[in-house]
């Protein structure tokens, strides 16, 4: 691990402890706490150091990103997600346009969204509405984006849109922040993580200079760039599982079954033993996931290897994971308070409905099988 | 079925299509509609038609209670766990102890409670702290009961207590509204069901004629007694379960995936197949569970049989089994709605979180696996 | 139950201890305990008594096959695969039919098969090629049927066919034993079950009696059947998981684990506390299964409705959700004897391999899923 | 990866290919393929060069095992599990004990076996019964030994053992083939890995110099090499799973189901898509396990410091999880193939009895789940 890795590392702890974990009221974001991030030096970690960064790479974002998820999982989010859009500008953007959007949001500890949803075409991209037309001093966008975390504050937006031209070619534009046109229409009540902020906004003529499209095929440049989320939306399941394991220890320490504590109670050992392999398996795969994106964006190729591959299985399994494992992790322990644990007394109603968004968002399972099966195991070389 | 039954259960879904499908809002239970159950005839069916109840048994208000549980988990529940006391009283009470609780209920269409939990001593019923002191005068009883539901605005509760005597004795007493020395301290709020009210409850000195005490061990009494809501506990699965595999016709009937009703996938159709299978298993486990209280209730000896036998298989088995199979029905329903199953715009996290209390009440998995261990496998004539 | 209900229970008790549980070595079936079960007068137990059997229904069944399989699952599957074959005779064949085949088997305790799977259609009948032409004396059969259980030492088989002058059209039609043209090719080797025996049989202008066609198209007429088979076949896994709860009992009695006894550990409880709660939950389903099917049968008009249901969705469920229930109980099982559990010095790799086909057999899981989301799903009415 | 681990993967997958995938059969252990191995110079590819080997590393060895369990899991076993014995020899053992040992193994591709388990103790080790006396002229052992993989044709055995003097001291101790005293009493049948070979072992009176003794506790010392040895079980879990998704693979490309190829149905889709992703997980933990216990090994202190920490939790997880998860492919996998699945006709009932040892061979799931917890979840510093 690098020497910026460590102090990310470290200096996420004492975030994480001294700011989100003390934090408890439900606040816009981005809160207090979150802007804290970068008086901390934290922000946009994933950045050059050039643009003001800390150059930490995606495998080593991992941990980061569960040590804050431990703490507060819309956080983390809300504080990681815009590595999307940055990353996609970083790869396939003009370095004019590297230089106005990256280097602002590295300097402000500003944040980015990604708009690909659109609610009608849910997982099916190929059929969004939401346009680009070329004209006369740039590119015009219309329509409407649904679930765009961090849409509400973000510096630039990072659309994809279908060409107006061609129903097959797709664009990823990016749009400054204050672009006359964008407008959001409201944030979305969620299920879980209230302190990230998820965004409906409609496009009305809204219009960019042509630069601000970047390099490759849109819905491809997309894909790319998920495998950064995914695999750390993964990573929050690990950190949300490792919370829930210690809440679980914390509470066997003082519970006392027919006059012995918890802790020596085999069925919850048995529990918890499976809980930390299950742990164990969630980051090796995250970790497995961000070093594969790592060597490919470090090659001098990369960019192109990268939009020659699209998603990669790594990613996309990682967040399928600890999707998976994570629901059982809280299951479990949603079970293992007996009915305080059906009251806001324990945090574990709560834990429970942030560790689903991991199975929820970008991509469900379903379409993520779809895929792993079209890509990685129907052209039999690719196969493991 | 008898004619009853068959009125309940036509009368329950008027009721529910009319009163709870319709109603959106959170409200103080009991609510506008909870109230007009009983304006519609059918509160406290389970009690004899001579103390104005319809004299439905247990297992022909399985489906009842399924369709209330449709529209309105909480609601359900709020209009059947009063069965447990009342059961117990019409097994246990003496006729002019009926006489006083039953006929008030059956003619008012109010609520009971029955009062076991204990925040400290949580399943481990054996240490609770709540005592009845025999005195001239009656029985006093100090203590603080959590988790009980209905208790604040019940008409009568059936309270839990060690004997002040001896710490091997319980009993179960019955405390009318307004006896002095009860108080509600405070509401639970609950990861779901909402319209559910679980209250904790104080008692100083409250003081009740002897003749409220019921016949017979408080513990096993309470076991008795938890037949009658586990039962309907996993009946609220039933019905919670039915919505979902509806909404998720609904949503897949509009729903187009690469052009083809979602209707006509495959993946799609697997998911629903297996849950109309699981339904099938979860509502024949609580008809099973219903006969068999039933037959034993009917019977001459049943009081005391019951008594002697305690936790039916049955019905701990129905409450296990819906916990999980209804979660695992709405762990797959929370996964199908896309982004949107992740907002308020879909009414799937609130079923989610309803769902979650069929594991968790009246007995986690934990606590009712080892009961039948130690009840049902090792003695092995018991043995299925 | 009826007194020939329960005499049938008692002697299979006696029978099973007696022959099934002390016989050792494979051998050819039907072997000589399986011939000892017609010398107790238990064999074709389901057949009217006119016709030699005791006039057992469906549901008193349940209980009966689980007691044999508990024992020997081959041997179960042996004795009671036949009613497939007499159901249908007995609903659809004329009474000369039945006069001719049911007395016959009834009187001799001989076997039937029912031959409907082809190795190239597999789950997918419609396609099978076994055709039966309509000609001068009679109806002629050629092809090949796959895995017919019994089939090399039964009285009369039933053959599915589909008409050689319309491929929409099925057959179903009883074939004597030693009609020319009829070959037994080769017994299976199974995974398990080694007491039953299936057979691969060809026909080759197998020509018998118009007469012998039954009434009804094949493959409803076959569906209706299954539900016999189905309920049985589930029930098959019930007594297998019995079973493997004794044997999991027996050896933690005497085995220690840091100096005290399984039987007191917590995490073996748990498991055998779910097991049988499992337990409870699939003979409930069978016996559900069973109630359902006797109950149509009995009807005077239940042969015509049985035509216009054909699968019942509790059979169907009844073997899916043994199937997977049961297979849980036996990998649950399979680990729980450490590397004994491994050899042959245990049972349960044997018990393993013999509830494999509970999920395999007369349609698996996915055919079955598919088949209750078409008929029981998608129309609404007949949802649960 | 270096020279050498290329080598051996090219060179595995020749061999299996050539050797393994053709070979029916079933023989006595070593069979003519398992003895070409060292003809190839494969044989003990983990020893140092020095003495034969290839030198190449656990992290290394997954694919190599991964692809011989491909071909034929218990040939893997047979070829692999020898590094138990060898890496123990090879941390702990004297120079002079090495060059006795691990020398002759890598000039003759001979086999070594560990012996630890014992039928009474299971996994409770500690209560195992063989001995060791100390006496003049060396060691005296007295005992018997179950499940002892090549030990029937091992150049030598590694026999943990208690102290005659000392209940709490255990020694591992090599014991060279041809000893007088040591005696193979039987090779097991067992449920599945026909090609490997295990044996029940006596020893009376076996005498070995003292100098035979490793250094260190040998319960430590036991924990240490069963790393190696978990961790590749774990790689054949995933060389069996590739397996079973190639044949599903292979099968559906020439089924038809209802006039399509099974390759294009959405149900198939998905099991594949999930298969693909399981194996992913299960072979980056594998890595991972590999990888910690190279880099301990690799360090100057390193055998120390894994005599400090016995068993690895990267270790234990892998062989837990390839075995949970292959165990579901495996299950997954038996109901694809429908009826032909029950039978000899279709590989995959074997590949399903020989993916169940990866669960049950060096220690079960319960056992590994509460060794995890007792070590790396009590401790909080352990917690990841």
């Amino acid at each position: 691990m690098g020497v910026n890795a460590e102090r990310l590392l470290r200096g996420v702890r004492e975030y994480a402890a001294h700011e989100l974990m003390t934090e408890h009221e439900a606040a816009e974001p981005p809160t207090r706490s979150q802007l804290a991030f970068h008086e901390r030096g934290l922000a946009n970690w994933w950045l050059p150091e050039e643009y003001g960064g800390l150059g930490v790479g995606l495998r080593d974002s991992v941990d980061a990103v569960s040590e804050l998820a431990y703490a507060d999982a819309g956080s983390a989010f809300t504080l990681f997600v815009s590595i999307l859009g940055s990353t996609l500008v970083s790869l396939y953007g003009s370095d004019e346009l590297k230089d106005r959007t990256l280097r602002k949001v590295g300097a402000s500890g500003g944040f980015s969204a990604t708009l690909g949803s659109e609610l009608a075409a849910g997982s099916d991209l190929t059929s969004m509405t939401t346009t680009a037309a070329r004209g006369t001093g740039g590119l015009v966008i219309d329509g409407e984006k649904s679930f765009a975390t961090n849409a509400g504050f973000a510096e630039f937006l990072v659309v994809i849109a279908v060409s107006a031209d061609n129903p097959l070619e797709h664009l990823a534009i990016v749009v400054p922040r204050g672009t006359p046109g964008v407008r959001i229409v409201r944030r979305w009540q969620t299920l879980g993580m209230p302190a990230a902020g998820t965004y409906q906004v409609t496009f009305e003529g809204c219009r960019v200079p042509e630069a601000n499209a970047l390099r490759g095929p849109g819905l491809v440049l997309l894909e790319v760039g998920l495998n950064t989320t995914r695999t750390l939306i993964a990573a929050c399941g690990v950190g949300i599982a490792r919370r829930i394991r210690d809440l679980s220890l914390a509470y066997a320490r003082d519970k006392r079954v027919y006059g012995e504590s918890l802790l020596a109670n085999a069925v919850f050992a048995a529990k918890l033993g499976q809980m930390e392999m299950d742990i164990e398996v969630m980051r090796n795969q995250c970790l497995a996931a961000g070093a594969e994106f790592d060597a490919l964006a470090a090659d001098p190729d990369g960019a192109a290897e990268l939009l020659s591959r699209g998603a990669l299985r790594s990613a996309v399994t990682a967040k399928v994971c600890c999707g998976r494992l994570g629901w059982r992790i809280a299951t479990i322990g949603s079970e293992m308070f007996g009915g305080l644990g059906y009251t806001d007394r324990s945090p574990i109603g709560r834990l429970l409905r942030d560790m689903r968004f991991v199975s929820i968002l970008e991509g469900g399972d379903d379409v993520l099988r779809e895929l792993v099966y079209r890509r990685f195991v129907i052209p039999a070389r690719r196969r493991l």
